[in-house]
């Protein structure tokens, strides 16, 4: 497996903040101790092997995003979620992949109708949330990272990053975390 | 994590053959040796941290499945399909989990909108293919099997078991495996 590390991401973050960001990023970028979105180089790195990771659960989002998904967690956060250990503890690393959900012919042969969606070309990038505690206190003790499906770059958009934040708070009273831990499929098992 | 195991299931399976089987099942049973779908020992049991397992891909059922499922893999199986190996060899295990499909309000909250779509209860049993070229000969290679969701048990009538075989016909050239290994949302990446 191949993943796309960007090891100079950090420094090129600064640049681009200096050089191509817009009027907010500006003001971010002016203070930066104080801004809860300011990424840090931690969040500018893919987790190596994540798509490895543990099958937290799956989900449908119609609307803009129009897209199947699954979440993926590192093994920290697949240990507190069977345990229901909250808030997360540091170390816990959440992904989220996302693909078009596309026709199935071939599958819809077996049904005998059409009814069969399959995940398609990878879409609306792939997300992690990062969880630290002391480091992301300022965002729930989460990082929020975002990369390309195209080219694995990541988002370095600070005013776009401080609305995944934005977004979670519906799920405040689960640290943050929409998706909850999928059972296999049979009784009682976790 | 705890699974259910039923040691006892191909004993089990024998008595209920004899005793509660229809016409289809007890023919069945006559030609033991031709009968293509006879549920061996090795599918009446559920393959210990198969919900641990790598994430094939993700699908959505309509119509009477009506379900969002995960695909899963066991190691061999996953190896196999990022390295394009067809058939799968023998050891090769794939997994098929189903959940309903329920509204999240939670989400779309973060949306705006109703959009949102989540895993919910599981449903439509936990499926298997057993990849063993000898051993399932008669169909394609594959032995299937499926656990209740509801309490973990075998599903032992013949006649259905045999269907599993003929609805995937669809997929013969790719070894009878509808399902194929999504990307993990980089371009480029296995």
């Amino acid at each position: 497996m191949r993943y796309f590390i960007y090891p100079g991401a950090a420094a090129s973050l600064i640049l681009s903040a200096a050089t191509i960001g817009g009027r907010a990023s500006a003001q971010a970028e002016d203070s930066k101790a104080a801004d809860p979105a300011r990424p840090d180089p931690g969040l500018m790195q893919i987790p190596e092997g994540y798509r490895d990771w543990k099958l937290i659960s799956v989900a449908r989002e119609e609307g803009k995003q129009d897209d199947i998904r699954a979440v993926l967690g590192n093994d920290i956060a697949i240990k507190a979620y069977r345990e229901g250990t909250l808030p997360f503890p540091d170390g816990a690393i959440i992904a989220r992949i996302a693909w078009a959900l596309v026709p199935s012919e071939e599958n819809n042969k077996a049904f005998g109708q059409a009814q069969s969606h399959v995940a398609g070309a990878p879409k609306n990038g792939v997300q992690f949330m990062f969880k630290d505690a002391k480091k992301y206190a300022a965002t729930g003790g989460w990082g929020y990272a975002q990369f390309s499906e195209a080219d694995g770059k990541p988002l370095i958009d600070k005013v776009k990053l401080a609305a995944c934040y934005t977004c979670h708070q519906p799920a405040a009273a689960h640290d943050f975390v929409f998706t909850r831990y999928s059972l296999g499929g049979l009784a009682g098992q976790k």
